[in-house]
């Protein structure tokens, strides 16, 4: 077995090294398999088109192709730890099946442009699954609204009560900001629908290949042009898809952080679930908003993956480097983090009970002191001095 | 003089207190003032469509608003130390103009939603600012390849030479690459168009405001409309601003670093301009490229804003606290190291000039190595036949 | 006027370049220039020791290097934006003063031992403004302690009421952290009193220079050997001194966020003094914790600082770089930052009451759920049956 | 089973919500269960002490905990995944051997202090193995200078050649960066070694606990006698950890970054072993540095850990919360990327070989002119005019 990238040698490879390079690979890359055997399928396709393959070798190369992938979507396909990522398990898994035919395969292509589509394709399916998290977690904060949206609670600013607020005007706010950063997943989900098919090693291969068909036929909308540019996006546009479900996690936090605050027995405008909160080994009174706190935790989970994406390609010339490898994890950490914390705090939301009473008692006085400066504005006097007036009070 | 949030008080205010809380805002809101004016004309107009105030009364805070945006333009509007801030400056500049009709403004908005619309109008002016900056770069390396673009170089993976590539290709790189940062860029600039106008301290004000038209009278596009959704914004908006302006940076932190190895005497593909090289205090020889250096080590101040940005409002519960005002110094600071990089690197870039004759030396016939397999793959050899009767002189 | 580094060149200079290299220097250099003016005078006492300076000539020189040092000592010094930085600026102020004999001064140093020499000196002084802060601060607490220590309060543990605790736990519990962070400031403190001065550029000098005595003579405790390792230091060192700030600010993030909390009205087991609390220009019942929202804040900032400290040397080879311009600046505003936070910090702990009563109101019974659980454990009940028992009231 | 936390209840548990609070506990907590068997004894040493349990029981419950804790260390432990943790593993095994008395062990501790006691002494022991990583990376650059050390190569400034360096001086400096790491790992490593038993959830336990014998017993030097303290140091002592971590991995970045430019084949000074390189897919003649790359790429990832650790807890009131369960995670990758990445590089810089052809080769004239400057210096020509003469050839 040889790996896609090794070199016929007489150099003994060293066992430390290769545990080294594989790092986490032979896992992360089961999540890639599915869309490795997508792209390769549209590649193949192409050098059918093109007359390297003929139309029976295509054929029989998407048929194990597609063999592979629902071996893989059904958890079945595994990678051998010497094998190191699915592309070389894949290549080797053909070659095992079709002989020389297998090895045809990475004719017209490098593993950068391999290695690239798989991703692409993968970022674009887990964007559906992260928008899907995030509409459910809409849908619970507007199923809140239309239970309890009339409750007046009082609005805070600087953690002290500010002017009157309500459930709806509160659950609206955090679903608005939500469909603002499902506009944003869009974008750069966009961003990613480009293929890098045919780009090599970025600098193009020597072969007339029609990258538009095999984008076409590996699912991609478009094509990403210049060579030099796909491997410059490389880390770049995960960062942006990861900054992306940092605002989800922003808010996810903030949602948590507000539901921490307004479960607390002294405030008590909500109740959490049963089901989400934990006790103590000691304290035989508590419960203890876990759920709540774990999604606020994550949000920084999905920020450091963040930045490590952003600072892993800063500084380096031009073209591929194996530093990019490391960046499919925090990618893929990042996209499980945020999906199961939308995805539970949907969960939560949809059980959350508003305590009328509760709210109705923390709306003390001086919520309405706004109000009762209006009040004076409306009877002619000006603003500054109905201010003054009302403020009097609580010198 | 009073500041905006300032209640009549039997407290002496303590001097580091005042000093603590200031912080850098003095000098930081010269460069709002203009736009808080804009949004403070659409207030007061606004104001008297709604019969709160006069139609002389709008149009002399209009005029004096506009008298003050000239000033601010012009640099010579001034923020004493003791206001703090532009937003009293303002008011306080008013009333010292206008009498009781200056104290008028404040009627039916907070400092929330005022402070808001100034920093937006603000940073859709900047991201103009960034993409003229960007698009001058663009054509600077559009000018290059224009000049030099068939002028073949060695392509590097690995930082080891690969095959070939051209200028023309890596310049065109690169500009593709900025032009997807712009459409971001687009992108988070619509989405800051939104007026947060008549949202108050979060929680509305209680007065029948006409948020639609006062958005349209400060120049947006469009009303924000859930007030908490406004105030979760905060932070956020900026930071993908921010998180894009990384991104332009990143091209240019990674184009910065080509060119230093590309103009290593060793190499030499292009010469750097005399004026954009530093000599050495204690080494005669030296010519270094200090600008492209500065260039990629922005990169990071910039990446640093941006983290900034994402961490301050982290754990806090919905509604304004003070925390913010510490967002505005990295949101100026990631717009003035973007908007200068850009512009310097579009000049350098601009007058950069290409050694043809160091480039063909480059080229050693290992470049072309891969180009002689696919000259046998299309003599009928197998792909991985061919690679390995290539790979043998390399051994 | 020259630059230190600038060659007699042909080549006219690009203001847009001078402005983009210069940066913020000439602001920044303001706070470096005495130290400059040490280390350069100890400096030239080595050079006299040597013999390459005649006694009379060291005398000149360290006599108008300490009047450049007291100018600039007393804010009087100035550094004109054509220089660029104090280094140039001292040293062109040296031969205005002394002619021939100023330009002797840069006689076997580089402006990389030079400025490194400089940023030492100023961070070890730092490094005693902050410790002073840090126990202002301990002070603050211990006071506290010494009025209010035996007032009980409930502990905390996921934002829900625990178990008992007092004034004095708590304020003990934020000076023994801030303690262990004043062991870890002198630690750095002591890597830092290194001298660099003999290490040129990165390589040495060809001069037998006396690394020691120049040491001894500016001030420093010990010689840091390697140059490599002296350049390798670089950002690095001053991400260690900007991490332990880090830790500083993290403690006074959470000091200020328990005291944000317990100065709630609902809660109001303290009462934070006037001066350091603001009104809301629109409520006028508020009483916002302003101060204490600023300084959660700035941890962010400090952490920002420490993150671009961090990432900008990464990625280059060893020898000096000119992105390490940019470490000065996050350097110099985390340690601004720290000290006035620790300093304000200090400030209004001193002036923190305790209201007993408000104490006494929230020992509800859950509080002692587990103290009646430990009875229970002494009548020789098992605990978790005993937690058992107590626990039923709470289902 | 009940987990250590968990209340008898008549709710349903939701496998959604065990998901998800369980996290990655299982796996990660393998590595703990040794660490708080050992404490876990210390601890049922300390209740023999006091004579909550008889010599007989603690006797028996030590033993098992051993047996425990061998199977541990021998891969053999398992945690279940619906009992989350080690802890409740372990006290579950305990019970199921010892019946009754295994649900004795957990009187007078409560959950909080039991993991930390595990965490610090984790900590204290991968310290160590830190440190023979490091050492062994300083023992082989001390090897190679002892090889090659005296072979001259060109020292760089601004990645351009300057002054002469060597072998020798360049792997010295990198050994003596290595070293000063060393002391700071020494130092928070001590810095862990204070015992937080006894302390239960922050607030003390209400028992007459012996907390000095406690530590002793468990393995530390010290007991942390603020119980609010210990809380406040929940990923902050590991944040300093991971910070030091961060210092021996930008060593080991910028010594990789060194390696892959001292070893391109144009520059040549040292060859990697053939077994730390890699071909690549498609071209035949390439040999890639790739561990080196991961290397420099490792940095990134210890960097974002350490960033999680410093922005998890900040915000937060004192006292526990469950966003600290997110800490051990980046804890332990950080541990293991520094690890590695040393003993990695300490292999390979041991199979280092040293092109002196290549060395000599790169020695070019302009490598001296500042040793041409100081000759004319020597013989009393003034530095900056000695500078000026020589510098003229480079004009």
């Amino acid at each position: 077995m040889v790996k896609l990238w090794q070199k016929k040698s007489k150099t003994d490879p060293d066992p430390d090294v290769e545990t080294f390079t594989a790092g986490d690979d032979p896992d992360l890359d089961l999540r890639l398999a599915a869309y490795d055997c997508a792209a390769s399928a549209g590649h193949a396709r192409m050098l059918g088109k093109i007359g390297v393959l003929q139309p029976d070798e295509v054929r029989r190369l998407v048929d194990e192709l597609d063999a592979i992938r629902r071996s893989a979507e059904e958890g079945r396909f595994e990678i051998p730890r010497e094998m190191e990522d699915c592309h070389t398990a894949i290549e080797n898994r053909l070659t095992e099946k079709l002989g020389e035919l297998g090895k045809k395969i990475h004719t017209g292509r490098s593993r950068n442009d391999q290695v690239l589509a798989a991703l692409r394709l993968f970022c674009i399916a887990e964007a559906g699954r992260i928008r899907s998290a995030a509409e459910a977690l809409t849908a619970g904060l507007k199923g809140l609204s239309g239970r309890s949206g009339g409750v007046a609670i009082p609005g805070y600013t600087h953690t002290r009560k500010a002017m009157p607020s309500s459930i709806g005007l509160w659950a609206g706010g955090y679903a608005l900001a939500l469909e603002e950063d499902a506009r944003l997943l869009e974008f750069i989900r966009g961003r990613m629908d480009q293929s890098p098919l045919g780009t090599g090693a970025g600098y193009g291969v020597p072969l007339d290949v029609d990258r538009a068909y095999a984008a076409k036929e590996a699912g991609f909308s478009a094509v990403q042009e210049n060579p030099i540019a796909v491997q410059l996006s490389r880390g770049k546009f995960e960062s942006t898809l990861v900054h992306c479900l940092a605002l989800f996690m922003l808010d996810a936090n903030r949602l948590a952080t507000d539901l921490i605050f307004f479960s607390m027995p002294d405030t008590g405008f909500v109740r959490l679930p049963a089901a989400f909160c934990t006790g103590s080994s000691i304290m035989p009174q508590k419960k203890n908003p876990d759920v709540l706190e774990l999604v606020r935790a994550k949000y920084h989970a999905v920020l450091a993956c963040q930045i490590q994406l952003q600072t892993t390609t800063a500084g380096l010339i031009s073209g591929y480097h194996r530093d990019l490898q490391l960046t499919k994890k925090p990618l893929m950490e990042a996209l499980d983090a945020a999906a199961d914390s939308l995805a539970i705090l949907a969960k939560l939301v949809s059980g959350l009970e508003v305590d009328e009473a509760a709210c109705a008692k923390a709306l003390t006085e001086e919520v309405f002191a706004t109000e009762r400066v209006y009040a004076l504005v409306k009877q002619g006097v000006p603003f500054r001095e109905a201010y003054r007036r009302v403020g009097k009070q609580y010198e």
